[in-house]
């Protein structure tokens, strides 16, 4: 479907929600197993979700609306959040994300798109060139991205435990393209 | 990590709430979608966990307390919730997966299942020999398929709409190994 601003709200309010039911009171077995080597635990993927809303897309939004294409978007460091968010307990986190998250659609709320706004734009640092409305619907597939991720990574907890059924079981097939 | 009845039940017991947290009141856009020919939507996900409530995961428990391997698990037909459970709204469909799973988590603890019940084996009919604590362990692993399944379906209906994004955001390139 083509990107439509309410349908996109929709998504991204519920995402820490979402998660907070997944993963809350959940044990560490769970929540802070990765799935090898270089990989992230599910506590971590909530981690990096907040460094995003601290420093991404809200902010890549507002870029677009003040410097359209003459100003890049600042790179993203995807592994800042190992360096800072992840000793929080983990229900810690999925509050600063669900409150990080409220503020941000807050903000966008307020921005009052319309169409005009939203095909305006701006500048990837590695991707080049996409309007504000890609940059939104990127916001919610990265919501799923992550839920897919963690989905995998709680599933391959129980890789061996499952014995011959692991075979039928299509997430432990996923080859972690979304880590 | 090892098979743990607690660990399991913990998963399970939330599932309903996570796709109920995901999914109710989103528009059938989003539901109501699917990733093609011959793949199912969201709503029909939710209607295949509630026929395998019905059908499968406890009543193979229950097999295998009764008769071990002397009788095979009844095949389950992947495809019987396509005719009879997807033309029910989504929020009944959500109500009827949460009512089916407390039930079947109150019988599974009503079972007083311990290493010696979950060591017991039964029969898979394409799979062969497999333990309790192996189907046990494949019935949350199955959640978490499914959850992988759905993030993904959510995220194509915005494929396009990411432009060039559509790049870095991995649900995008899972290749539907869940279906």
């Amino acid at each position: 479907m083509e990107h439509n601003l309410d349908q996109t709200m929709a998504l991204l309010g519920r995402t820490p929600a979402v998660f907070n039911t997944l993963l809350r009171d959940l044990s560490a077995e769970w929540t802070e197993s990765n799935e090898g080597d270089g990989t992230w635990s599910a506590k971590q993927v909530v981690a990096h979700l907040i460094h995003c809303e601290r420093v991404d897309w809200l902010a890549r939004a507002k870029r677009i609306l003040e410097f359209g294409e003459s100003k890049a978007f600042d790179p993203l460091d995807r592994a800042a959040h190992l360096k800072t968010n992840s000793d929080a307990p983990l229900p810690e986190l999925l509050d600063e994300f669900a409150r990080l998250r409220a503020s941000n659609l807050e903000a966008l709320r307020g921005m009052r798109l319309g169409p005009e706004e939203l095909g305006l734009k701006g500048k990837h640092p590695a991707l080049g060139s996409l309007t504000l409305a890609e940059l939104l619907a990127a916001w919610t597939v990265h919501d799923m991205t992550h839920l897919h991720q963690v989905s995998r990574i709680l599933a391959v907890q129980y890789r061996e435990a499952c014995g011959p059924f692991s075979a039928y079981l299509g997430v432990l097939k996923c080859d972690g393209h979304s880590g």
